[in-house]
């Protein structure tokens, strides 16, 4: 199946919101749309995010979209330094008091759009991010009660994670509000959330429909094993093609 | 694809072990085989076995076999009290000091006897078991090179279970003798071993290649999703039809 790639922008207030939708090129209406959320220092159209939204197209049938988080992509200057120390930029970014709000509304904004089409189903939304994708993501699916699965993890409320400042107390209340089907991902050799940090986010997590996966290896050596259970949590929680 | 059952006895000295054998009607040489443990004050045909023996013949077209434990079904008066006191025979089962070897040395002679057969391949054969299926299965899969993939769960280090006392020393020796692929189920709200004795057991098998799948609910309540996940990861280790 052919896989339609399509940039868009949507604009709240001064915001100007740069995403990427993929779809079936022979789309039909009503299709499962999943939201990926990307991690720290990346941008919507990074490697695993591609990979993954096309695979939802292609063995799926089903629609994905992603969005630059705040400072990232197309909307600021943050991007991978390696093994070098964080910018000061991404630094600041978990300083702020309202990075959790605006992105949930960059969101929600982004699904507005989206579904005003008519070619999504709004009963069929998903959320798949893992590590920042986790921690701005789970806020999100705390608020949104559009989004009926998600897949979240390689993030817990403790750890060396430069990130951690200020999201452990948003995510403590955040979690118990996270009530759709969930599948979290751990990796129990991170180095950057520490695994007891992870049980306990996967603990607070309201949803009583949910199960966690647990792999060896450092946080970005998430196994395909891992990559193909979370796609296919979400295509049979969306009713996606098996 | 029917299904043939087949009752066996193996003879090792003085024990007479008494088994079952499942396999497809139509059967073809060099079948994958899987051994069933089963759990505390249960027997070899319990509900749970049967349905995921026949399962491995039908859907995998696999072998899958089944014994008696110690002083359980035909070798012993060991039964499910529910919730009533355990019997002295099950406490005085955990007292004993042979035990394990004994299990270890009965599961060796069962596949020795098998094997002979020429149906099965020696180099595909599998264990499952939960709950005393890895209290006494985890020191048989330590022990036998030839079980090249299982399942193990619903076990731990620690917790109030009366057959906890001997086994915990045990288990921390010939958890890192375990190296082959392994499936590790874990109920997040078991009552009998507790969530950091299990935690701490998966974390103490030396396999590299190992997985952990948690799923809230009490000891008794394993979800269809992860006796989905445990059969579908022996058919995949060992070859069986997807």
């Amino acid at each position: 199946m052919g896989v339609s790639e399509q940039p868009f922008y949507v604009t709240r207030g001064d915001e100007r919101i740069p995403g990427i939708l993929w779809t079936p090129e022979e789309s039909v209406s009503a299709l499962p749309l999943v939201i990926l959320g990307h991690g720290g220092k990346s941008e919507k159209r990074n490697t695993a995010s591609l990979a993954m939204a096309r695979r939802f197209v292609r063995r799926h049938g089903m629609a994905a979209c992603a969005i630059d988080a705040i400072d990232h992509g197309e909307r600021g200057s943050i991007v991978d330094t390696g093994d070098g120390p964080a910018q000061p930029e991404y630094i600041d970014l978990w300083k702020r008091s309202d990075t959790f709000d605006r992105m949930n509304a960059d969101w929600k904004a982004t699904l507005d759009a989206l579904l005003a089409s008519d070619r999504f189903d709004p009963r069929r939304v998903g959320y798949w991010g893992l590590s920042m994708g986790t921690v701005l993501g789970l806020p999100f699916v705390a608020s949104e009660p559009r989004v009926s699965a998600a897949v979240l993890g390689a993030c817990g409320l403790t750890g060396p994670s430069v990130i951690r400042g200020r999201f452990a107390e948003r995510h403590r209340a955040d979690a118990p509000r996270v009530t759709c089907p969930v599948l979290f991902i751990v990796q129990w050799d991170d180095e950057i959330f520490d695994r007891d940090g992870a049980l306990e986010l996967f603990d607070a997590i309201g949803s009583r429909d949910k199960r966690m996966h647990v792999h060896p290896g450092k946080h970005g050596a998430v196994p395909l094993e891992a990559v193909d259970a979370m796609r296919e949590f979400l295509a049979a929680q969306l009713g996606g093609k098996p």
